[in-house]
């Protein structure tokens, strides 16, 4: 049965994909032994993160990306994670617009992912569409977050190649970004470069540059604006720029090898914490522990350690 | 010697709390020892998360707060966790400016967090501060928390009552908040309730108050000019309001007992994740499965599979 339906989505057939999609989501079992049969089918995809605070135009610069390459005969998948809902209903409409140019494009499949899935995080969920759409052919996958949470960094971090959105404009309150995230940009787009102050963010960006990473990749700036298309190409060639020079020889090899020991540890991390959670339910135990702390009589690493020895039967 | 520290912490020495709350972070195993030891002097403290987007005005609110409690002889611990850096030097003067105000007075603890522990997340480090500042007296802990990570949630929700704010003018696009925080909130403050367009966030909330959440607490929107204090007094009252009825009779218990276990899984989580990344690594069957995995051998659920097995002994 899961044979069947990899071999559709192998075969191209959108909806068993979807369907696949949603069923990890939900934590089918049936799922994960689809994806396992797609696994072999992996790995020849281009990743690429494109993350930003609210308001950088992430969507509109990832549309403007997906119409370049389109032009060039790829097809394209795009995961598009954001955990934030807009306050009112201007954005939501905004960004459905800016990403439905594309909805009717055979050659583009658009994935958002919002939630955490049953099986586990962000992240790891992530994970499991760019596999599904790499499996599919899909040669360019983008992989969109709202660079302001840990899960997102770390979802940026798994990809081949980083780019970070800053804009002008926004005010030195509102343009903070993620403590790390400065660290994992290979390439730095500054968007919406043709309103006032595009010069400084790119100075200053370029003295961060300058002033910071160690290593061969020299982390370049471009100036973008998405809803033209200006620069967009310039930065597509720093993106392939930075795939050939961080994925090949030695360095690649240890770039391939740590990130899949990062998604091991990370499904490893799901499924202990989903046994030890059912187990300790279903025993009763965890409403025993819960009761002796919340009347202090012990504490929550005494606790944590008597479960553990259970656990691991030590 | 974990006694003796413990002891001068209950004593009031700050000092010794700071190197705690220090040893935690980078991961001393003495450190949990301690935390042990303060623990059954916990639980007294009233713990309110402030939590809202960059620029919203959270420190000047917490600050506020602050002067307010300070003003009727409360001590106050802070715990400001924010994983965002300023993109230039502007904001981050500003924020230690803010805060500078309280640094010289013995009745405030401000304890800043930005990145993980060596311990597990930034969810399981603010738990752990909370807890020495509660076993310190500190009666009133206020936890500042950027409103739009999955981790940030987590932390605003194991509070008492949690603070969500909102401010007018930063626009549609920006005014984004992380889905689930609304579910979370238990007041709403509207911020720099001076500028235009306040009234309209005020009546965009109190419609998405008087359509959403079922249960007895009506969630109350209350506005606020944190700069000049305004609106600050009418604010914890409705804090206050909340705290007496969330956290009464059958309800309370159920919250107590569900923050109970949210604490102890997390730690388990953190623990068993920490000891997987060890035995793997240091057995040398983490490289192992990357390599199958780089080479397409395998996929990671059967990897991750066969790992649980070895490490669970089954």
């Amino acid at each position: 049965l899961s044979g069947d339906l990899a071999d559709r989505i192998l075969g191209g057939d959108l909806r068993a994909a979807a369907r696949l999609m949603r069923d990890l989501d939900d934590g089918a079992p049936a799922a994960v032994e689809t994806l396992k049969r797609l696994y072999p089918h992996t790995g020849k995809a281009q990743v690429v993160g494109v993350t930003g605070n609210p308001g950088a135009g992430k969507s509109t610069l990832v549309s403007a990306l997906i119409r370049l390459l389109r032009g060039r005969g790829e097809r394209v998948g795009v995961v598009a994670v954001d955990p934030t809902s807009p306050f009112s209903g201007g954005a939501i409409l905004g960004d459905r617009v800016r990403m439905q140019e594309h909805a009717t494009d055979p050659g583009v499949f658009i994935r958002s992912l919002a939630t955490r899935g049953h099986l586990g995080g962000l992240s790891r969920s992530t994970s499991d569409v760019v596999s599904v759409l790499d499996a599919m052919g899909y040669g360019k996958i983008l992989v969109e977050t709202v660079g302001v949470g840990q899960d997102e960094v770390e979802i940026a971090r798994s990809a081949h190649t980083t780019v970070v959105i800053m804009v002008p404009g926004l005010g030195d309150e509102v343009q903070t970004i993620k403590a790390g995230l400065l660290e994992v940009a290979d390439v730095f787009a500054v968007n919406k470069a043709d309103r006032p102050g595009a010069d400084r963010v790119v100075s200053d960006l370029e003295m961060l540059v300058h002033g910071g990473r160690v290593g061969s990749w020299s982390v370049p700036v471009v100036r973008t604006v998405a809803v033209s298309g200006e620069g967009v190409e310039a930065l597509w060639k720093e993106i392939e720029r930075h795939l050939a020079a961080a994925e090949s020889g030695e360095g690649g090899e240890v770039r391939r090898r740590h990130r899949a020991e990062q998604r091991l540890l990370e499904i490893l991390r799901d499924e202990l914490g989903a046994l030890v959670d059912a187990s300790l339910r279903s025993t009763g135990r965890l409403a025993e522990m819960a009761a002796a702390l919340a009347d202090r009589r012990s504490d929550p690493y005494t606790l944590a350690e008597q479960a553990m020895r259970t656990l691991l039967g030590g």
